[in-house]
């Protein structure tokens, strides 16, 4: 294929002076290239080469958190030196672009973003018990659980101070009560451990955890870069829309990939979200079109709960009633529902190479893989 | 006794109405009776009707944080009705009326700083596996870990949210840096887990976990009530001094109480900080009278660590080496020098009930049983 050239000749260029989030849009662009995209590949590269330069920045920003003796500096920087994927600052300097640009106030915006996730990273590692984060030792396997805690606050101190310094009105305010809607979905998401899975009620609870969980960064990420970049309130209403809807489908991305996704290539446990009680879309669904599959799916919890091990034979069949009921292309039929939102959503901004940027981030939303 | 009649009838006075600081007071106001301290004793009813309004108001402001549905929510104010003594709102509020007085954002500023101390609270108690809190359970023996944590997050944001509401000067970003400087003590004091105690540098350790997890609180509370009273800001430099000084005296009689308080008063196990290889000034004073207790004090850990009790014998052993080398005497001293700089650093203030209702908070300070 024509496109194979230059995004190999991009993936062979990648050295630890590429950013993150341009590792990440090139090997999206390789996606495209095997699903046959050519269009949507083009325009990764296009907006690769666009944002490039303010990845680069942002990461140079990142690297200058303070590196100090303690414990819970290390462990935070620990978190923070194996990388990430940095999609939330590149959302900040996406939204910023389509005002004046990537100011140095909007790269604070960014890293404190990055942070934020960083700390509920750190404090959901020791939530879930988890060993490993981004192919590595977690850090509460390193530096324990009561650390990783205290880390997780520390970067979210920093990450307040540097929203702070960076003086744009009002993102201070709604960062907190950002985080406050993050911790009331994190509460919800906890309050259902050992409940079973598919009473009523459990889908509108789903929304309410993702929407506080995961949409809710996106969401501030997007109004930052928007506010620092002196878009009006119209447009940063609309920036906001499309972080939520953006949001939204990343997660349901992300369910889907739990179920149908390489378990190497997504670095998770296949059915972790279950084991943990956790709500997640695919088995809803299934649920709500098969009832009888509920009583399946409880049985499988309870016994991995009593016995620590997923049984072969009942996960096969959560996975055939998935198929069954058409329960993972209803995951990717939210996605892409979601996508087409966010990118309406953008209709109130200018026409420009911003906003196209914005369109192609959100379709290439659904590409991922890990 | 004269002094013990109006004493009690203000204890029987106290019922469900009567601020948790004034039965403090109250109770304080009982051991300078039985010390034979008439005047402290008669300043201290002084005290208690001149603050009582105030903190009345507090507490009413208090009562009004969000009960929402939420497990954190649940969680966290559970432990905000154990009640508590409410030292540090007691420091805004007095710390105010050098100035203005207690006005609407000093109240606001006051339930901040309650909330912040409660988070620290959940959180240590996480951290320290430990059951009970007021003589009640505690919110991670009700609610769980995770809940715990994340309550503790909730209250830090809704107190960082009033401080920026109260809109005093500086204020938020003081805090920022002082929850920091929590932060940074905490973890210096988790790393020293399991290392022995007594060797070179530890006391000097011990005074930075001092200053930054208990003193600097207590600066902050001083400095906000300040501020809001519109003190100047030589008068709120003198202020946080105050509050440095009293903090450090607060830890100092605690860790006395820890050795020779009644165990039942003070609510922890006897021995409890040796065990978790916490620095206590007690210990660390008589290691370094009597370099040989520091095997003795090592071989006691090491045994609590390995077997999970406390070897009676081992235990009368570090008592009787305190008691021999004076260190119980040494701490004694180093709260009554603390007390002494804290009413020193009061001088640029002007004379007046404020300033003298100070000074009794600072000497009553060592007067504590539990």
């Amino acid at each position: 294929m024509a496109l194979s050239t230059p995004l190999a000749s991009l993936a062979r260029a990648a050295d630890a002076s590429t950013p993150a989030s341009t590792q990440l849009i090139d090997q999206l662009g390789r996606v495209c290239d095997r699903h046959g995209l050519p269009d949507l590949a083009t325009r990764l590269i296009d907006l690769e080469a666009w944002v490039r330069g303010e990845l680069r920045e942002f990461e140079t920003e990142l690297a200058l958190v303070n590196r100090g003796p303690r414990a819970v500096q290390r462990a935070a920087l620990h978190l923070i030196d194996l990388g990430g994927k940095h999609l939330r600052p590149m959302c900040v300097a996406l939204a910023s672009k389509v005002g004046s640009g990537f100011t140095a106030p909007a790269r604070q915006l960014a890293v404190a973003v990055e942070l934020i996730h960083s700390a509920t990273l750190l404090h959901d590692d020791v939530v879930d018990l988890a060993d490993t984060r981004r192919g590595q030792p977690a850090a509460r396997a390193l530096y324990g659980n009561a650390t990783s805690i205290f880390a997780g606050d520390w970067l979210l101190v920093d990450a307040l101070r540097r929203i702070r310094a960076a003086g744009v009105e009002g993102l201070l305010d709604r960062m907190l009560a950002i985080i406050e809607e993050m911790i009331l979905a994190e509460s919800l998401q906890l309050e259902r451990r050992g409940r079973t899975i598919g009473g009523p009620g459990d889908l509108a609870d789903y929304f309410r955890v993702v929407e506080g969980k995961t949409a809710a960064l996106f969401r501030w990420a997007m109004l930052a870069g928007g506010k620092a970049g002196g878009v009006d309130a119209d447009g940063c209403a609309a920036l906001e829309r499309y972080g939520l809807h953006v949001g939204v489908a990343f997660q349901a991305v992300d369910d889907r990939l739990d179920y149908e996704g390489d378990v190497a290539a997504t670095g998770k446990d296949l059915f972790a979200d279950l084991r943990e009680g956790k709500l997640t879309y695919p088995v809803l669904i299934a649920i709500e079109r098969e009832p009888a599959l509920r009583e399946v799916v409880a049985a499988l919890c309870a016994e991995v709960e009593a016995t620590g091990v997923v049984d072969p034979a009942g996960c096969a069949e959560v996975v055939a009633g998935l198929r069954r009921t058409g329960a993972l292309e209803a995951t990717r039929k939210l996605g892409e529902d979601r996508v087409e939102s966010a990118i309406a959503a953008l209709a109130p901004l200018p026409a420009g190479p911003a906003r196209d940027a914005l369109v192609t981030v959100a379709e290439a939303t659904l590409l991922r893989e890990a």
